[in-house]
């Protein structure tokens, strides 16, 4: 039988979780391959770090050379993370001949038209399951099994940090800083949790979706992006009484022609199964113009999860068929178009504002005057009795507007953000149906 | 470019979707495939009946040997259901060298090892994504995306028909003969039902699913199957008051080294993505012991969601992807092992039960002691006031028990059941938490 010889660069938590199942699943891997799959060199950062995974008989270096410059090596899995010096080691084990299997999303998103030149360059395949929503296929699904469709549009929660805090913070009432650190303290955030919770990792994740399901190239800095670092307990809970629950949303739709493109805190319709994601849990709607709407759910990191992913590429590569998935894609292409970014006046959503207004009469006349002046329809109201709400003489004004155009929100905010009777910039949500 | 031509056999439903994709979605499908595809010849069973799609350059024709004896055609669709005569011209196709694209569960099911043992034999292709769930690409994710895992667990609502009939009944507490006939009248269920309502059809998709899922060969006479047709309206209403909704699933599990396998009403916990699927939709639910919960959901019917995953395998086998995969999978091979089931005593589940019960004092002692005998432990009771309840001095009780074995369960419910106090057979679901 065929013996395939791996190089596993960078062993932390996915990359023992590869070196688990290659070890513990060979014969399950030979017998979806039809090849006998050996680890054969790994690179690690500390040679003296002790590692939840036994590497006998795998040739443990810190030199990523050993794994570039072994010609028997065929395919590199990529688990060192980060852009500096991957991207560096990456490009070389294309150049040498090696395929790549990657669950950097960051590269990609970065750097994702340098690798897949390479690749093209030596008639090399990149796989990349793993980049995005950990365990679950979501990138063959996109790849493959909806490739007779047109895509008009995904909604993805993909970071599992952020989807716990709000979790904790939607089922136990917690302000942001009390369920981050419980996230902390459970493995499920970092001690630096800012890419998380800002959104960056999203947009990462984003960028390669939005390239996967519209073709175009998506680079992050096109994608604005907003965290939940800010979102206030108040807005929680309003989404609650309206029927939402608020998630951290990467977006992408077809507005015409165009691509708006997102990630923000956004209002979820409960009972729908994007809403009932909860905890760590990742999950990705798609919408194509034949299928409609389809859901993927699963852990979206994690040892062993994102492992399944990168172990899953692997057979796939072994078996030949990645190699004709990666061409028949041809992403990142030279002559693929970048992505055309919907103007706000394309943007359409629905809108849950929060407003901070003098506890007098008539302001809500005023308020509602101005939305309406800017074309902007209410569908529906909060505002309770002041009771302890009241601060300063001021009192909550919640609204759920229906379909608006961005651009005309924006004008009605600006204005109503100006007048006396407002205290504090109004907050903003979009709202999934 | 290279032209590929196809024959679509059956231009029903699903295949007047097929030739409506193939027609309007041909620069996507160039795009995505490499190749143009175009369709030659369709065979329709009726010549004058008109359809919906325009057939405008496509050779119609009443007799399958036009597509099975024409050279060029290397790849047929067949779409047109059932065993006989399909079965004998998808062989026909096979022989002539054709690869088979099929959306047809019962010719797996009941012929799976016929149709890919000539598959084989002639160095062709089969592929079935459109065959389990519609548009939901879970067929690519057992065979590809989670090719790393031993699935431990696989839990399916595949027939929309039932789901919507059951979303009718639990959201509206109508009577199954009613939610029925609203179902036919809006075009979710056929004119006879029965294949879809007795478990028949689900059962046909369950074997192709744990067939991939379990590697073992799987016929669906092997697959214990109760239908919605004798569900009450009182187990539904009794399960939402326990936090549970009915869905009619697919069941297959490992249990040991055997597998469990089972299409019946059974209690969902809510809150849970299976539970939330509602109305013609389906969802795949399967658990791996690398990449742990998963849920795959989307519309399981009708023509365009099906002609998506048709289509998709249409571009998978042109590429040259659903050959790898299918000599990869090796599936229904002669040296397949048949599939080893769980017995009575290996089954352990939540069961629900439901008993009419003399209104008089002590049976619900009685009941205990002797579910308990059988060391089966109780989770929860509801018995109302009787009220109106009370038909004959008989009132309802409802058990929600602990994991029990489902033989030690079955011996405890035929000793109730013979019981004085006890009116009419024990209802008794099993439970998915």
């Amino acid at each position: 039988m065929e013996r395939i010889a791996v190089g596993l660069l960078g062993v932390g938590t996915v990359g023992s979780g590869v070196a688990r199942l290659l070890g513990e699943r060979a014969d399950l891997i030979t017998r979806r391959s039809g090849k006998r799959v050996d680890l054969k060199r790994a690179v690690v950062r500390d040679l003296g770090k002790s590692r939840g995974v036994s590497l006998d008989g795998v040739e443990v270096s810190d030199d990523p050379r050993r794994v570039i410059d072994d010609p028997e090596i065929s395919v590199v899995i990529e688990t060192m993370g980060g852009t500096h010096p991957t991207l560096g080691i990456v490009l070389d084990c294309l150049a040498a001949g090696k395929h790549v299997v990657t669950a950097n999303k960051a590269l990609l998103a970065e750097h994702g038209r340098e690798v897949f030149a390479q690749a093209r360059k030596y008639g090399r395949a990149v796989a990349f399951e793993a980049s995005v929503g950990g365990g679950i296929p979501i990138i063959q699904a996109l790849a493959v099994g909806l490739a007779a469709n047109q895509v008009t549009s995904l909604a993805a929660i993909v970071n599992g940090t952020c989807n716990y805090i709000l979790t904790k913070m939607t089922q136990d009432g917690l302000p942001y800083s009390v369920a981050l650190g419980q996230a902390q303290g459970l493995g499920f955030a970092e001690a630096d949790p800012t890419l998380d919770v800002d959104g960056t990792d999203t947009a990462h994740k984003l960028a390669v979706l939005a390239q996967l399901a519209f073709g175009a190239t998506v680079t992050t800095d096109q994608i604005p992006r907003e965290g939940i670092d800010r979102l206030q307990p108040a807005d929680i809970t309003y989404a609650g009484e309206l029927g939402y629950t608020v998630k951290l949303l990467a977006l992408a739709k077809l507005a015409g022609e165009a691509l708006e493109l997102r990630v923000a805190p956004t209002l979820v319709k409960r009972g729908t199964p994007l809403a009932e994601v909860r905890g760590p849990y990742n999950a990705v709607r798609v919408v194509g113009d034949a299928v409609g709407d389809t859901l993927f759910y699963g852990r979206g990191a994690g040892e062993l999860p994102t492992a399944s992913a990168v172990v899953g590429d692997l057979i796939d590569v072994v078996v030949g068929r990645a190699a004709l998935t990666f061409n028949a894609l041809n992403l990142w292409a030279d002559d693929a178009p970048p992505a055309r970014l919907a103007t706000a006046n394309l943007v359409r959503s629905r809108y849950y504002l929060r407003f901070s207004i003098a506890d007098q009469p008539g302001v809500l006349a005023t308020l509602a005057k101005s939305l309406g002046s800017h074309g902007i329809s209410i569908a529906s109201v909060i505002q309770h009795d002041p009771g302890d709400d009241a601060t300063d003489g001021h009192v909550p004004l919640v609204i759920m507007t229906h379909l608006a155009a961005e651009a005309s929100l924006k004008s009605a905010l600006a204005e109503i953000d100006r007048l006396d009777v407002v205290r504090r910039p109004s907050v903003c949500l979009g709202v999934e149906d």
